[in-house]
């Protein structure tokens, strides 16, 4: 750290938690109340979850710095325009932060869930993190919020899980739920006959259950065996907890 | 749920997160500054970290359940001891706690880290859960607690994370590091030389940091190639965090 770190900000990426905004961490409630900068992410049109978490948790002089994504619609990754323009907006949101911290003002950044799993708070810790103090404030995963919804034990003694994505590969996602004793399967909604029929062949499909909105009041909770249709959101879960061993 | 539930009290099994105090939620602070009764596990002699991280949140009349481990050295899970005592030990700390919700008190369970993410709830759980109405508080588990300090992303996009255990055999635990893109190993301090081995036959030993008591004031962190030992306490931790990309 140098001198002049004395003279800037500091970066906080603050975990807001799953969705139930008294799920955010006492440090989490702190830094937002003293905060007198709080970015977060949006899409055009919409406040976002991770704002909407910490509603009337901002100090009354708190500036609130926007970074509208610049797609409405998805580009999918494999297209190459997605790397260059995300590419771009990460780096005009990085500037945007940067200008506050030089200015000797804490920048409170807003992560749904835990900063450093999955989410696009990276993107800016990647660009500043080297420059300017930061610190990371955890949060409750969404993974974690779900469980606790379901509320069964999903990892004992020295069980392995393992998270994986929808997105993959069905023979990957079989291989991986193979060898695992439990198991989260992130971006679940719009991959769920495949999703499903992995399960399936992994033997873990009675075990499977399906979670979407985990803590908030649109949560829905249903064993994947039982969900009628194969739709849901973008970032719904299917966790598959541990084969129950009594002690 | 029947009648009989309006009578008897709630068991909550409450995450107070992995060592700061200030990284437990803001429902838990409430729920556990309400509960008629707090019950923790502990060794005899030792109040226990889950204890001392409340210490000052609960309420001026709360009974304090505390529920001691029969050992004093620990028995390994391998003798068919082990199995017969705990589950002895278990049923008597459940009818201790369900004693209390019999009467129609509330019982707040501490549990270090998240309820449902390896740990010793589970156990009251499994035996309490179907006869009592029952709520997991989730709280933010030690890897999550432990990366944040590293301050390091752990996973991206559509990142596989293994959670494995340093008890495993060294070439199993090979197999999985080789096929994540990020690991957390569970258990590492008494298995430091093995997992060492196995990191670097998984060609990830670069990439790996040790943590021991992360997020609280005894907290060490360093890369595990840099670690000049092999001695760790049993619930440290190594952290293999994502390759780095930038978008």
């Amino acid at each position: 750290m140098t001198d002049a770190h004395t003279m800037t900000g500091t970066l906080y990426g603050v975990g807001v938690g799953p969705g139930d905004p008294e799920l955010m961490t006492l440090k989490a409630a702190r830094i937002l109340s003293d905060a007198p900068v709080v970015a977060f992410f949006s899409k055009r049109g919409k406040l976002g979850n991770a704002r909407r978490i910490v509603d009337g948790r901002l100090g009354a002089t708190a500036e609130e710095l926007r970074l509208d994504y610049p797609f409405t619609v998805e580009i999918p990754v494999s297209d190459p325009r997605y790397h260059c323009e995300m590419a771009s907006f990460y780096d005009a949101a990085a500037q945007q932060v940067a200008d506050r911290l030089d200015a000797g003002r804490d920048v409170a950044v807003l992560c749904e869930g835990d900063p450093l799993f999955y989410g696009s708070y990276m993107y800016l810790h990647d660009r500043l993190a080297e420059r300017y103090r930061a610190e990371i404030v955890p949060g409750i995963t969404a993974m974690t919020g779900c469980w606790s919804r379901v509320a069964t034990p999903m990892t004992r003694g020295d069980d392995v899980l393992s998270v994986v994505s929808g997105t993959m590969e069905e023979d990957r996602l079989v291989a991986r739920l193979e060898v695992a004793d439990a198991a989260v399967i992130m971006k679940a909604g719009r991959n769920l006959t495949k999703v499903r029929s992995a399960l399936a062949r992994a033997g873990k499909l009675d075990r499977a259950v399906y979670v979407e909105r985990g803590t908030t009041p649109e949560e829905k909770i249903v064993r994947l065996a039982d969900k009628p249709d194969d739709d849901g959101p973008y970032f719904s879960l299917v966790l598959v907890p541990t084969e129950r061993r009594t002690v």
